[in-house]
């Protein structure tokens, strides 16, 4: 019997060339191909390149182990279809946020941003160090999801109105693109508020199906051109003081991965959360003196008076839907608690320090 | 001739056998063994159990292909000579803070903290997204040092004084340990700036060898007891308003490594530095609170005429630094132009949102 002939008989032929190969051994095994279905139009800036990014890390630091490939809203499924598509495992990770899917847990809403919540240092602290990790998994588990933070967008705008705001009136009535607890807020004070996703705004405010909106922050309200839709632009935006976008995983792909593939891909959503708000808090002030100085658009703060009585509304309509179910409960007095230790401690640091420049 | 005769003739015994175990290939090559020698205490709250944090995820992300032991100050080398110690390859890593450095580069400082400086969220946004990065790099490269960020302290406290701070005449000759560019601040109005790592700030200001100290904030301000030496906590922390704690990497060690190694390195630097603010910012109030209600100490925040002052002298002085060499000039240059759109930015998204939320 010949060499050659013993290899095939036995069927080791593969693995004796991969040693006789200078290609690292990394490489060898098949390949995870992932889909990753996201919320955003592909290559959107911020959240569609964001996602892409997220998709490149993994690939690099598991050396091919992973190859992640990103689908742009309706390239596989509808935006707001993703969350089901990912837990049915039609794809392996979502990209999205958590506030999208209050139809399926209402709990899932304090995983995206809270009227009059935290910042996205406040977000990051409660998620990493203070148990909000936890719970989020909590909340995903019965969907077959791994949650993570894969970006977060800082303070965002108040939103784009055709008139001032001078008071809690001016609300009133309103149809307004503002998706979670946000929307609650302004349904309490007598408007309508309306889920769209990203996509779908520009054309919905400009044809009168919606009377306002809020979309991010001026990096991205400018990429949609929503200037050429409305006049007044709010500043700060206390229904999303620091939003966190997400990136859900299919338990049984995750669970498929070695050891160390699971925490490249874990760790990779981690330093895009960081990476993520680095690029959001690097481009938005040149895009507001692009909308403010180029296209004339009208930069206006709310009223202490309307911020005031928003924050004592928004605190009432958060504990009202925080009580619908236990699990809603159970995540809200997390929130609540940690919120309330951090803004002491962010009173005496973030806070006193950033009115210490201003003076 | 059978098989087992066979397969120990021609020598692939090992690759059959890997073949047939579960382990992954991955494992098969002789790991990288890399020592991460740092300026903190071994195991010191935050920083060096964010080293030991940092270490560990190479390590998991690797699957063991690099291994990182971690030294604590002195135990292979003393604080101050990390910095040498990893430029000549004694060690692979190191963990400290750039202003340790100004005596190799007056550049370093501006990479790890500068007074009236930029917050912990905008220090990464000119990292990763405004150029402060690839500056970082030109200032290591001569000592054949690659620079990343591993934690962000966030605004520190101003500092443990035994008197009153009413005017700047009470910093007039006061021997304070503070470093970088905090310190040639305090030159300049007329006090003594003194480095010294963290092991030695107790016993010095407890001798009265210093009048002062700045550490960092209360979680580790009371893991040093610096309560018990002195009784004024002064907030906020002007001269280290986001102070990035670093970790560098020998760049011939570096440059051994495959692309996906290094990918993971320097993603869990970025990892570790989202996760390292995160800690900081959940774990101080509840030190704070102990150290007011339970050690009594006297917080205090410097009035604002001291402030206004402390910021238009620190704004002579930086610049003044910035002007002694050509590289210091360039890197104070992008510095500044990012501080100050950063600064127009956050006037209108998180200082307006603080103060919305406190109204």
């Amino acid at each position: 019997m010949k060499r050659r002939d013993f290899i095939k008989g036995v069927g080791v032929g593969s693995v004796l060339a991969g040693s006789t190969l200078a290609a690292p051994a990394v490489h060898a095994a098949k390949p995870h191909k992932w889909k990753m279905v996201t919320t955003w139009p592909k290559n959107f800036p911020g959240m569609g390149t964001g996602a892409n990014n997220l998709a490149k890390l993994i690939t690099e630091m598991s050396g091919g182990r992973i190859e992640v490939k990103v689908y742009g809203a309706k390239e596989l499924v509808p935006a707001f279809e993703i969350f089901d598509a990912v837990s049915r495992g039609t794809a392996q990770m979502g990209h999205g946020a958590a506030y999208y899917w209050k139809g399926k847990s209402e709990a899932a809403q304090f995983f995206a941003a809270v009227p009059f919540g935290m910042t996205a240092q406040e977000m990051n602290a409660w998620l990493y160090h203070g148990g909000g990790m936890a719970l989020w998994q909590e909340v995903y588990a019965p969907f077959g999801l791994i949650p993570a933070a894969a970006i977060n967008t800082g303070v965002q705008m108040g939103g784009w109105f055709n008139k001032e705001i001078n008071s809690l009136d001016d609300l009133e009535g309103l149809k307004m693109r503002i998706p979670g607890l946000g929307g609650e807020v302004l349904k309490r004070l007598g408007g309508t508020p309306v889920s769209l996703p990203g996509g779908e705004i520009f054309s919905s405010l400009k044809s009168g199906a919606i009377d306002a909106t809020e979309w991010v922050g001026p990096y991205n309200d400018l990429a949609f051109g929503l200037h050429k839709a409305a006049k007044y632009y709010y500043y700060p935006g206390w229904h999303e003081p620091g939003t966190v976008l997400e990136s859900f995983i299919n338990k049984e792909a995750f669970e498929a991965l070695s050891a160390d593939l699971q925490a490249i891909v874990i760790n990779a959503c981690k330093a895009s959360n960081v990476d993520g708000l680095s690029e959001f808090t690097a481009r938005n002030n040149e895009a507001l003196d692009t909308l403010v100085n180029r296209h004339k658009v009208q930069l206006r703060r709310f009223p202490d008076s309307v911020l005031k009585e928003l924050k004592g509304i928004s605190d009432d309509v958060v504990a009202e839907v925080a009580a619908r179910d236990p699990l809603s409960k159970k995540v809200y007095d997390s929130f609540r608690t940690f919120r309330d230790q951090v803004v002491a401690w962010h009173d005496v640091s973030e806070r006193a320090y950033l009115n210490a420049r201003a003076l």
